[in-house]
């Protein structure tokens, strides 16, 4: 064990395991996810080498083998309950994405959601026993974002009783699915349904694409990997052509639409039910925020505590690179998100279970509110942990540019978040949407609950004018500072409203008015969001009885409020939320914080309690020896299998006789 | 030709030959850079597929492959003009950086800049013609910033006239030098001189490390590849781990320092000149930062053109998402960017070779602005050059994943540029000194000159309080935002000069004073950067004479400072230099720049010139058609080699049977 860190760990003010168990939900839920970890860690079948050493054909091969294992390991254990699985898959892959990802989590939830009775009979059960391997195959090369102009379609032929599958034009080519390339041997294809001579909109069929038997593609499908990407190189995204496939009228998913033998269409009785589905992927996005950055800050942080660099003062010893103010104001405000997107993610979480509950009893109103929520906030957060996780890549200096060093992956893995599931400026633009609805109604005098109630209050203040308005910050008061974030969201809400209105009285359509005020829209959104997140980080302290914890979290809690107020400081002068010579007291009030988190760091990033085996990363090892497990790593290199590579008989020694 | 493209470039309201000819330098250099293109572009020897198709090993080899073609063709040809050969060695690489960079742009430069004329005459020719290749190698695993405390020694033993190096330590093995670990037979080490029992600093020895007929690594030499990196695949950066390796007396580069038989030591008489060299390619990189940044640009401008979503007026047809003001948001500002970083690295490449002249007739006295200038602007161009590259890259949405997008390589290529050559942050630290220092002369009452001249009106203006000076903004001059940026950059560097002077009155040392000001430090250093690029900006239009070129340049120029302002609006609020409603205007003056850039962005892209080989873009085609480019490239994928991947047969066949 690496001194430095020995006593990093030493001089923390609070005990590590008290915090894990929070994050956790107890100490008995700690145990049981380490419990699961360990199943893996410790299972012969699930040792690898370093992916980065493979070719991505072998990345792919290594992962549909683990996931063969895990399918038939989960069941032996007989570990089912959702939160379990995810631990022990997520241990598997370490956290990478795999080939199966969409089967078992769309494929086979679209079933459930959307097949009838006879249609969950028939497909269920292959499906569960993976002879029957699904994806999920909606997005076209043509088309994401905009999903209504999807150009697959699927029309009824009553006269067989079959619905007859066509990708009409190259940007109608199915693109994207996980899973599609060479893996499944069915899609649930979203197409455009016409019978009987008419359109009736997007519905979902389930096509057959590849021989039960053999595996190969059937007649009229044309299917593989769309090549390799920015990551993700375990998972085949594939591509799908489909020219005159036909399938029985019986592989429409017909629980709620339906299209009877002599091809008459029934219209669904809501959709609304498939839409909680899409808000509780965005939900979950936020966890995997908090994740991704916790992960980097851990890395980040261990080395910064073992590295030695430079000299603070002449004839002394090098210090920690986690001394210089520097790199504690790059990481720091970046552990801090990572603990608020933590809170956060929790609380979307509990929400979604929450209001899903009320869904089920047929109560919809909170759904809108929630909708909005998890729209922005999945914007808002993954554009925060995407550009931290970089942060924490160059706060390791070259190091961090190595595989081993776990961030690359971590970045290339997480990226995606920033545009599946909804592009985030679209999200942003969505959450606005609502938000600016919501001023209105406030403005008619509707009285406004959750997250928007602030835009009651903004009404009642509307009368006085900002600048006389009494600056309202403490800086040294959390509630204060949370008091701040949301006048400024209250503001900047107005201010999209009124750029709309502006816009509308120069008499442009509703369409062009939106968009002219798309970077207003955007930025209310984002104030929205983040006052959401402080505000989210304030009540958790509430909940902390452990007066060590709640001191420390209490310490992060103020720096990323005060850090965001740097950083958009134009925002919070504009609103008349703070004086010129506050903006000077924060800076110091930040550099006070970073000193109090300081001996804490190391403590804190232990806390999210990533064992070695999940991290991955030689510069996060928890034993802090990372220049010799760097030095075996590089040896193993696929370069170092000869001293000598090929290519200097073929090109380098030859050259010479040459010149 | 996709007729949205033709049509933007029909709407063009200036000639792109023309600005084509202005960035290249002129008409004739435009036809040479050409000329040089096509001799690559043609050459079937330099035919390759994607790169992301093969291993790191393929990669490494066939980059070797190339290199070696190339110095035979470049000899062939008679090209040696540096700048040609940047051309077609840019091309022949597509950009990539390849095994033989080091021993073309440091072993070869060192022994020209550090060698004896004797060691000139033994060495030079050898590697020249390949025979010797070298690498330079400094960084250890445990030192990259502070060279100073480079473990590795070489300790002269006068009873044999050799030198004995030595990496004593697991952190002493040199770590990360390209070309390193399988290509080079040589290094130039860095290492503590000792002799006679005295250390004596670092050093520069030629150390032969792999046999010259066989390759193979020499007695106590352990050599290797340090693994796979974020990107960089063609490049073997290596380690060496030297033991008792005996090279002889006259391997020491000895032009200035030198070691007499006996081991008596000779001091050098200054280490200026080898300083500038270090200045050269910090100066180099704020062109390449351009170079990717435009890149970027052209790719997502050139696609947004061509794709068509949602809607914004109901009924009509999806329009190019080009047209969507977030879109433009995000675009428009980095291409404006791309623009200013072009001409600042112009600006820096000829500043460079002005200084040079003066240096060499022994006139050092403008290097310590150049030297300052060079850190802070490679920091400050690479920092925005490497977000930017990556808001392009999700302004793609999904498809800017893909590989075949060119932007994940252009990402992967370019931010190691924001840690090598100097951290960033360390850049700005050095930066903020040279400011610091140049206000503490103002303010002592020497007139200063150059880029820093600012700071003698700073103490001009001094005794004026900020609250009672007149706002100067005029948001539609630039020549008044130039201003606007100067005097934020003259109040951020006072605030660091007085948080220095307030933390050394709390009587703590100079260097906790300085580390507990690095917060302001960087931001002065930053503001500073800033002004530079604005100041710069708005010469460069001074220069240009074609109406049209100047009209459509004045209007980034205007939205790259007014931008620059809304990130930071806070130093100008707080620095009195913008009133409140001066901040919506300028939104509103940044919405009407991105209506009157939109008919030109296109055109603006094409000016770079960049052919489509060298972008190697399906997105950011010349001709637009990037959906079936797309496809095309998909099917050539490794993945879909066989129809029927293995691990079907392996894993997922047999798995069936026991589920």
């Amino acid at each position: 064990m690496n001194p430095d860190i020995c006593r990093e760990r030493e001089n923390a003010t609070f005990n590590t395991e008290t915090l894990t168990n929070m994050l956790d939900g107890s100490a008995e839920k700690t145990r049981r996810r380490r419990e699961i970890e360990s199943l893996v860690i410790n299972d012969p079948d699930f040792q690898h080498d370093d992916p980065n050493f493979m070719s991505r054909s072998e990345r792919y091969d290594a992962a549909v083998k683990k996931s063969s294992q895990m399918i038939m390991k989960l069941r032996d254990y007989g570990i089912s309950d959702p939160e379990e699985i995810y631990f022990y898959k997520r241990c598997v892959h370490r956290g990478f994405s795999e080939p199966l990802d969409l089967h078992l989590g769309m494929f086979l939830t679209t079933l459930l959601n959307q097949a009838s009775p006879t249609q969950l009979d028939t497909f269920f059960t292959p499906a569960w026993n993976l002879e029957i391997v699904g994806t999920y195959a909606q997005t076209e090369l043509g088309h994401g974002t905009h999903i209504r102009k999807l150009e697959t379609t699927a029309t009824y032929d009553p006269s067989t009783q079959e619905f007859v599958l066509n990708c009409p034009t190259v940007s109608s080519i199915k693109w994207w699915p996980g899973g599609l390339g060479k893996t499944s041997n069915h899609a649930i294809v979203l197409a455009q349904l016409y019978t009987l001579g008419k359109c009736h909109g997007l519905h979902a069929f389930i096509v057959p694409i590849r021989c039960m038997k053999t595996h190969q593609p059937l007649p009229g499908v044309t299917v593989g990997d769309i090549g390799p990407k920015f990551g993700f190189e375990e998972v085949d995204n594939g591509y799908l052509k489909l020219e005159n496939v036909r399938i029985p009228r019986e592989n429409m998913l017909m629980k709620y639409a339906q299209v009877e033998p002599d091809g008459s269409y029934l219209k669904p009785p809501s959709d609304k039910l498939t839409y909680g589905t899409m808000v509780f992927i965005r939900a979950m996005i936020v966890g995997e925020s908090a994740r991704a950055l916790s992960k980097s800050c851990t890395i980040a942080i261990r080395y910064s505590a073992v590295r030695h660099q430079s000299e603070l003062r002449p004839g002394e010893p090098e210090p920690q690179i986690l001394d210089y103010q520097a790199q504690q104001y790059k990481l720091f405000p970046l552990l801090a998100a990572a603990y608020a997107f933590t809170f956060v993610g929790q609380y979307m979480s509990d929400t979604y279970h929450r209001i899903t509950g009320h869904i089920n009893q047929g109560d919809f109103s909170q759904l809108p509110e929630l909708h909005a929520l998890a729209a922005g906030l999945k914007a808002f957060t993954t554009w925060t942990a995407n550009a931290g996780i970089e942060v924490c890549r160059m706060a390791c200096g070259g190091h961090g540019y190595l595989c081993c060093s776990g961030l690359p992956d971590i970045y290339v893995t997480f990226t995606p978040t920033c545009t599946y599931e909804g592009e985030n400026t679209v999200m942003m633009l969505q959450t606005a949407r609502f938000l600016v609805k919501c001023y209105r109604q406030a403005r008619e005098g509707q009285q406004l609950s959750g997250t928007v109630s602030y835009l009651n209050e903004q009404q009642r203040l509307q009368p006085q004018p900002v600048s006389s308005r009494p600056t309202v910050v403490n800086i040294n008061d959390l509630a204060s500072l949370v008091e701040a974030y949301k006048l400024r969201a209250a503001k900047l809400v107005e201010v999209a409203a009124k750029s709309l209105q502006g816009e509308l009285q120069r008499s442009i359509s509703q369409e062009d008015a939106w968009n002219n005020s798309s970077i207003e829209l955007v930025r209310a959104s984002d104030a929205h969001c983040h006052y959401v997140v402080v505000e989210l980080f304030a009540a958790k302290l509430s909940e902390i009885s452990d007066t060590a914890v709640h001191s420390v979290l209490n310490t992060l809690a103020l720096l990323y409020a005060l850090h965001g107020i740097t950083l958009n400081s134009g925002d919070f002068l504009q609103a008349g939320l703070l004086s010129v010579p506050q903006l000077s007291q924060i800076t110091q009030r930040i550099k006070a914080l970073l000193v109090e988190i300081r001996p804490n760091a190391v403590a804190l990033v232990d806390s999210f309690d990533y064992n070695d085996e999940m991290l991955n990363s030689v510069l996060g090892r928890y034993d802090g020896n990372v220049y010799e497990s760097m030095f075996e790593w590089a040896k193993r290199s696929p370069l170092n299998r000869t001293e000598v590579h090929e290519s200097y008989y073929k090109y380098m020694k030859p050259l010479r006789s040459k010149l």
